[in-house]
């Protein structure tokens, strides 16, 4: 723990579970000082969260870590839907086989793996990357915060005492002085009680017994996932890794104001209430991994910050029923959402008004699961019924939000708003948002000098939406590369120029003119004169094939000098995945929506989400949709944290 | 290094280059004590060998570490041909770009990574699953065979003495007894020199300059792999990770017996060697990472073992042009052949006969290298010519090779001959085999009690070559898989069990009465009565849908009891992968050319090359296929080597 003693931080995470160490995976990714303290002695063992989602995945790809989750999970295809028999009611019979989500919606399925297999891949990756490890049985003793200093860049106006408790050593405490801090610590943060902020919402009085056992069954459906109606109650199953199956069985209903013994949940206890729920289907187990007991609830927090110096991410600010898997995946993308954007103004590119975007994106998303969650948990709570027996149709509409691909943000001063003069288009794209329900309660912040995006000129797009894999062609290789591939979370903003049709010699100059006006912006912004594309990087790809021009002809920005190491050949790309016979997937022109002839400007996020469309030649909107966002680095670094590997 | 100590050791294994490491990665699969040597004190560092054909990744990937290669590794998809221009003989011009192989030759394409990275995967794998680290800085010395004793199973025949020399310390010897020895140490094998097995072929007065560089040129080819044929000479080129290029210069032919100064190829000459040659591109480059002089020669030795007790692999056998990128994958696959051989007569499982397959197989493969490298380096030598000219049509002739996944062995006792009553397939069968070169030479060991193949049941597979991925569905988890994925390098036989249609009654029946005979199989040869499928598995793939029957009701052996974990739900797969909306590939049955009713049964061995296709009626062929090279295990272990992580 190299900053153990350390009297100032720049970040200080508060718990690590999956949130706090999502955030710290992207502080890696600067030269930061950032410290991640929790007060327990370990990380997860056994048990908790195991729901992965889609999006969630493309995150661990994102930082290449998905291979390690990959290879151990087990991957939701179908779910089996399982009610009364009409036949003989007090047995169950299989009603549907569902798809778990709609085919092609990412290149990850959902998938399930164990908690502390997840933050062990995470707490594996701060180490190797920045030498960081968490500080254990560390808790915060109080927490001020200077208000006076808040708007000063270079304050630390947030105070905290910390008590650590060494095993077999008495406790000691120690002063830490924080620019930044976030609260990743659970359902009942401490961070969130400090500054007051409320939880909304209701808890049930519904029960429901959980656990991790090695089944003995002649259930058929043992291996897949199983939404279980029944005459005695319900049951969700959800296999694991490693020969587990997660068991939720509705256990009891309690008395607005009676207590429930939620010691009585025993593994035996939840056997025994699941039993007739299973019949005529034996059910059994020698091996309990683990077990526990939820009460359904939803709460969501007032607010997500306070001041732009404290944030809240995942359990500290939204708590919900485990019944759509989504605990684990919400409270990792908050922490993804609010990472780049504090290391980036930590850094010193990125304004600290981009900090509010934190609230305004991602408390929507916790409002929806909330929304979403008590219908699925009524679902499970009441019985068989018309959405038990047709629970394909049911899901379905769930899926778009489980996914996680689907969450839109903006418009906001991140994300371009769509031009007035395209308002039919205007109207297209935030009405696919509002029926996809993900920015429905975004409003508009009419104060910032915003510039306009023309979501017509790439129609398979939508704003404020991560951008979906797409097949490319490295045009210096010849290789099929994925577009993800080439947008890791290393914090940098993409401008994406799909160049059109670069066998014409009045667009070749037109994109030539764009080029030499991203090199000016690219320069602004650098951290190193080295690296021009360090803080804005500039791709392209063209219609063509990949053999239709030499790269080297290109405007410089397009293939950067990188002296000794000579061109860099990894900028342009080509749509001629298909002569390259990898198959029938569709180009990245049509995907995205995007004339082969003229192209499109499109600028990503370091978190992959589309932030403005525009034409290639509107390179006036690009300088000010970037001035409005990033800061011309300061030269002069006085940080001290020792070289990331 | 637990056995650094150890007078004796079932296997020692000296050279721990790739052949040698992939042998260690084999003997971690087993129960047996293995010790590495090498004389050198690291592994490789810069340079060496660097090309990966597809089987060595479909290797690579039965060990789960393709991964690990392929993040790092370049790809290589198209070859672009360079000649002389016409109109300008003194400058080249791109003539052909040419597919690197045909498309769906295998998952993997053909690859590029340095040897020392291969190399270290190799050894983090080894110490990771057998704690087992080379031993470096230390040579045999002396090897004596104790010939009387060679066909006693628990003798240690093999006499060695080893020096190690420590660093800063003086040299000490120690003598080691071994049961098996193979010799992975290289062109100037000692082991193939103590043991007066001869090479075969010659060396000519032909030196390639070698390099790597982190090049600058505006060559507009220069991250693709390139064959230059100029008015000046020949180049090579092989872009590598890490911005490299790897240079084979063509640059000097001596007169026989005239003597070749190699210290005069350094890097600067070979640079003003290799300028010409790329006119009117220039060429310079201010990182070297490594340099070499290859003088062509093709040479194979005369036998690959001794006694079926001391066994080469790799250059030590055959010695060739780098122009193929073949050396470092042929050494492997000799290993990769070898090392379930003496791992499972080591341990018990298969007869000491078996071990003489070896040479019978690999000999063929490195006659077939030899041959096809002869005209490569031709190419290379000769200038421009008809070839280089149509270099497509030429490469074509040698990809079958280069993919490395067309090699077919026998027949011989791994590999049931095909059956007298389908002469015709036979001789269609063996046509292709002998079409592609691998096994031309094989002769027919006729006084083996053999039983005979049908490969009319399963017409896209070739008896002796590695069965091809192809998707199925796991019948409990209704989640795409691949079939190779199943087939992990752990020593395991596998009956694949085509079950064809289990919706007909009489299918079922049959399938039934299979699984009793292979029960009794399984029984006989398991390594552990916990664990049937120990040494012989079975995996059932039928032609219908996943949902079509029910898992539990098939025969115990396609779904076998594991006590307290229940049942083994990943034994039975369907051909179902069409509905899960995987796309176009085509189907199990489709790929393998097998009935969908009837089915067959195929067994592959533990390298996953096909070993006999027969009826599923045919038990008794398969009962006599396993009585001829399976032991029954003797079930008291003396092995006290700890277990393997």
């Amino acid at each position: 723990m190299p900053y153990g003693n350390s009297a100032q931080t720049d970040l200080l995470i508060v718990g690590a579970g999956p949130a706090g160490l999502m955030l710290a995976a992207w502080a890696c990714q600067y030269d930061i000082r950032f410290r991640v303290i929790d007060n327990k002695a370990t990380r997860v063992g056994t048990g908790h969260a195991d729901g992965l989602a889609s999006r969630t995945l493309e995150i661990f790809d994102s930082f290449g870590l998905v291979h390690d989750i990959l290879k151990d999970a087990y991957r939701i295809n179908e779910i089996c839907s399982w009610n009364p028999d009409p036949d003989r009611p007090d047995r169950i019979k299989r009603t549907q086989r569902a798809k778990s989500q709609p085919h092609g919606l990412s290149r990850y399925p959902q998938s399930i793996l164990n908690q502390g297999s997840i933050e062990q891949i995470l707490l594996d990756y701060v180490k190797a990357k920045a030498g960081v490890e968490v500080e254990r049985n560390t808790s915060p003793q109080t927490l001020d915060v200077d208000e006076a200093a808040c708007d000063d860049e270079d304050a630390y106006p947030i105070v905290l005492t910390l008590k650590t408790h060494d095993e077999g050593q008495d406790e000691h405490h120690t002063t830490v002085n924080a620019k930044y801090v976030v609260g990743c610590d659970g359902a009942h943060s401490w961070v969130r009680r400090q500054l007051g902020i409320a939880m909304e919402g209701d808890v049930t009085n519904r029960h429901f017994g959980v656990m991790d056992i090695v089944v003995l069954t002649n259930f058929p459906d043992v291996r897949q996932s199983c939404v279980i109606h029944s005459k005695s109650g319900s049951v969700m199953t959800v296999p694991r890794e490693g020969r587990l199956l997660r068991l939720y069985v509705q256990f009891a209903e309690t008395k607005q104001g009676e207590p429930f013994d939620r010691k009585s949940v025993t593994p035996q206890a939840i056997l025994e209430k699941a039993r007739p729920m299973f019949e005529p289907y034996t059910l059994d187990f020698r091996i309990c991994d683990w077990q526990s007991v939820y009460t359904i609830g939803q709460r969501v927090a007032k607010q997500f910050s306070y001041k732009n110096r404290v944030f809240l991410c995942g359990d500290a600010v939204h708590t919900h029923s485990p019944t759509m898997g989504q605990g684990m995946n919400v409270s990792m993308q908050d922490a993804y959402n609010l990472g780049w954007k504090l290391g980036s103004v930590l850094e010193g590119t990125a304004k600290r008004e981009i900090l509010s975007t934190y609230n305004d994106e991602r408390r929507p998303v916790a409002q929806e699961l909330i929304d979403l969650d008590r219908r699925m948990s009524d679902f499970y709570s009441q019985g068989p019924s018309e959405n038990s027996s047709k629970y394909a149709a049911f899901r379905d509409s769930f899926s778009w939000f489980l996914s996680g691909v689907s969450v839109a943000y903006g418009p906001c001063q991140l994300v371009a708003a769509v031009a007035d003069d395209h308002a039919d288009n205007n109207n297209a794209a935030a009405g696919t948002a509002l029926r996809d329900g993900a920015n429905g309660t975004v409003h508009l912040n009419e104060d910032s000098n915003r510039i306009a995006s023309r979501p017509g000129l790439a129609t398979g797009l939508t704003i404020g939406r991560r951008i979906a894999p797409c097949n490319i062609v490295c045009q210096a290789e010849a290789n099929v590369v994925l577009l993800s591939d080439k947008l890791p979370s290393n914090g940098r903003w993409r401008v994406v120029v799909f160049a059109g049709d670069l066998t014409s010699s009045s667009q070749w100059d037109t994109v030539k003119e764009l080029g030499c006006a991203l090199e000016s912006i690219c320069r602004i912004y650098t951290r190193s004169p080295k690296d021009l594309h360090s803080v804005v990087e500039v791709i392209l790809i063209h219609s063509g094939t990949h053999d239709s021009f030499t790269l080297l002809d290109l405007h410089d920005i397009y293939h950067p000098d990188n002296g000794d190491e000579g061109w860099d050949y990894w900028k342009v790309y080509s749509d001629d995945a298909a002569a390259l016979s990898v198959g029938e997937q569709s180009t990245a022109y049509k995907q995205y929506g995007v004339d082969e002839k003229a192209g499109c400007v499109v600028v990503l996020r370091p978190d992959q989400h589309v932030a403005y469309i525009g034409l290639i030649l509107d390179d006036k909107a690009l300088d000010r949709f970037f001035a409005g966002n990033l800061r011309p680095v300061k030269r002069v670094t006085n940080v001290t944290q020792p070289a990331a590997s």
